[in-house]
């Protein structure tokens, strides 16, 4: 027997172009997927007649699709606070790495994992998009969280937690694909190539390769900082996206985390190749990497998602927070209030992010035949009232602990 | 009777220089005052035989301070998320002044200005320094709501809300000061000036000497955008500072909002004067004012606090966003993630705050003697684990919502 659930009386919000919104909306998801959107008056008579349907009373909420955090490492929650107000090369080699070394084994990575699925799920991110080692393990506590999400598994040509030869990362990387593949359909396997300057060329084609042949996402962080542009022009004579771009890894299947040092080029051959980009407003700004021309990605046309990195670099996963910051930052950096305004930011966050994630046929807006991933927005406390424009409260002045309920999966 | 309160077993964060922090804490409230403040172990025998003492549970919490907000407009709530997105100008002229001409009397006054108040308490800011027109409605909606707060009477030479003769603005400030002087040892009458755009130099003249004779605060919106500082140095060859140092509004009861285009020279002049800043970070973004050089007046000593601004502008009055914003944004404006690190952001919103207010000697820190005015952050939450440094937490991680408890005045 199918299992009904009706959200009734909420704001609708649907991030979808037409309708937008929906006053006293209406959501019937049948088991795990969205069966019906729109106004509550004019709910089809069928599900009047369903006897077992489970009601969710929305008054006074918005409803929305579940936030999309579209670049995460969920096991480094562990060295929240750790070491903060320092530069990123300091930072990852005297503090990350060292406690990495010492502190990350596969107990510890589940642990933390799960801890971070909570947290994200608490503050209404229903879908997030992993990079890390032991992603089995994060694959076990994102399961039995309940989240969504795709799960990389790190390549770097180091020594790194639980693959100590690195002659084997790609074979490891390909393991864990092939093992998660059947495991459930909230979870998506993925490679993730540390960046250009801790891959070989060869090892960031075989990784592709990899991916390609399970037709699943690439991940990279790329141009993050400026030395690092300045060494990969230095080493190969290239900007890092040409340069991954000669060597063939750019295609719509690479999603490109950061992308803060990049010119009107590398723009232009990112949106050729279809590769997406991940923009980390708040771990660029606490490290100080520079601030990336996001308004620029967004005119071209780059599927762009928001992504809050992992605790060590922001210190938390909160993409209610995330949005503002970045909404904020950009304005402050053009000197102009009048970009990324709210909408555009909010749709960063849900059918941006789906889009870059390549999961915007199953999530990031509320449609039917999509998968219910649904947050229900407390909008009774002091400072969601008033309400003039739902997506103004959501990024300027919501928090995530305003979210009330989480669906996902229905 | 005097009625005491024990809180026990938290880590107290005094903000005091020795000790700054107390592993199971214990803080002594005796009336309005505290009265001690040290390791639990330690309690002094005579609070040991009080029959009749509150007690409080701080395990797994933070104690600190309440926070300080120097900078609100608090009706504003009523128009929060009213218009955004758009240049400060514009905003003001078209959608601001026009919706406080038409909504602002003395009952929307006090109810708006109770939520913002509700919401500066839930979120963990004890006091706060207002300025806006019906200000003894803000001061009736304040006291009522238990929130400690400088009040300023708004003073601008154009017709005002209660005040449509603005031949009679310092009369009417000069009313409020005298009426609020005797109602509450939390309120402390102040008058703000709007500007120095605004304001004549007469106007701006009387208003200081009327502040002075009462021995009051006297704000002002200074050098908040680019044009105000052109317009003023066409009018008067001289910066908006240098102008108000000139006509002698300067010194250490002045509290100066904003200061975003100021110069060395200006900070010279402010530190000389012993006035004192708010910076409003997040304000300044949203509207893209500018980037205030915040460091700079900390390098120079000028005592500087945080003030969220209005809801209309922010849009919420939460100071621990406003810390994790302000930290993050002088890190991406100066390339520099060193500078405004944890623990100096921390300071600038309670005993920077509270000095900027001059009221260090009342509140922004745990000694006893001063008015306690307290608050308990609750710790055991996804977000705020592992804490390796508990002024990380509640900057970087730690939202207005993880507050738990909030005392005012005892």
């Amino acid at each position: 027997m199918e299992n009904y659930t009706l959200i009734k009386n909420g704001l609708i919000l649907t991030m979808e172009k037409e309708p937008f919104s929906i006053e006293k909306g209406c959501i019937i998801i049948k088991d795990a997927l969205i069966d019906f959107v729109g106004r509550y008056d004019r709910m089809p008579e069928k599900y009047a007649v369903v006897s077992n349907m489970n009601i969710i009373d929305a008054s006074n909420c918005i409803v929305m699709p579940g936030l999309v955090n579209c670049h995460t490492h969920l096991p480094m929650s562990m060295f929240r606070g750790l070491a903060d107000d320092l530069p990123l090369e300091k930072w990852l080699n005297e503090h990350i790495f060292p406690a990495e070394a010492k502190e990350v084994n596969p107990e510890s990575v589940e642990k933390w994992s799960f801890l971070s699925c909570r947290e994200l799920l608490l503050s209404g991110t229903t879908t997030c998009c992993d990079g890390y080692f032991y992603e089995k393990k994060v694959a076990k506590a994102a399961l039995s969280s309940g989240i969504r999400a795709v799960l990389g598994q790190g390549v770097i040509d180091f020594p790194a937690p639980g693959v100590p030869d690195p002659l084997k990362n790609i074979e490891n990387a390909v393991d864990f694909v092939e093992t998660l593949s059947d495991k459930s359909s909230r979870l998506y396997p993925s490679i993730f190539c540390h960046s250009p300057y801790t891959c070989s060329k060869k090892t960031l084609q075989r990784a592709k390769k990899a991916a390609d042949a399970a037709d699943i996402l690439f991940q990279i962080h790329v141009s993050e900082i400026k030395n690092e542009k300045n060494m990969i022009r230095e080493n190969k004579g290239l900007s890092p996206v040409r340069y991954l771009d000669s060597i063939g890894v750019l295609d719509e299947k690479t999603l490109l985390v950061h992308c803060v040092w990049v010119d009107e080029k590398d723009i232009e051959i990112i949106k050729k190749s279809g590769a997406s980009i991940v923009h980390c407003a708040e771990s660029n700004m606490k490290l100080a990497s520079g601030i990336a021309p996001v308004t620029k990605f967004l005119k071209a046309g780059i599927p762009t998602g928001l992504g809050t990195d992992g605790s060590a670099s922001n210190n938390n996963l909160d993409l209610f927070t995330e949005m503002d910051m970045a909404a904020k930052l950009h304005k402050a950096a053009l000197s102009d209030p009048c970009v990324m305004k709210a909408e555009q930011i909010l749709k960063m966050a849900t059918t941006g992010g789906a889009e870059a994630l390549g999961l915007d046929k199953i999530t990031g807006s509320l449609r039917s035949g999509k998968k219910a991933d649904i947050i229900i927005i407390d909008t009774e406390t002091p400072h969601l009232v008033p309400m003039y424009n739902p997506c103004s409260s959501l990024v300027y002045s919501a928090k995530g602990s305003d979210v009330r309920d989480v669906i996902v999966d229905g």
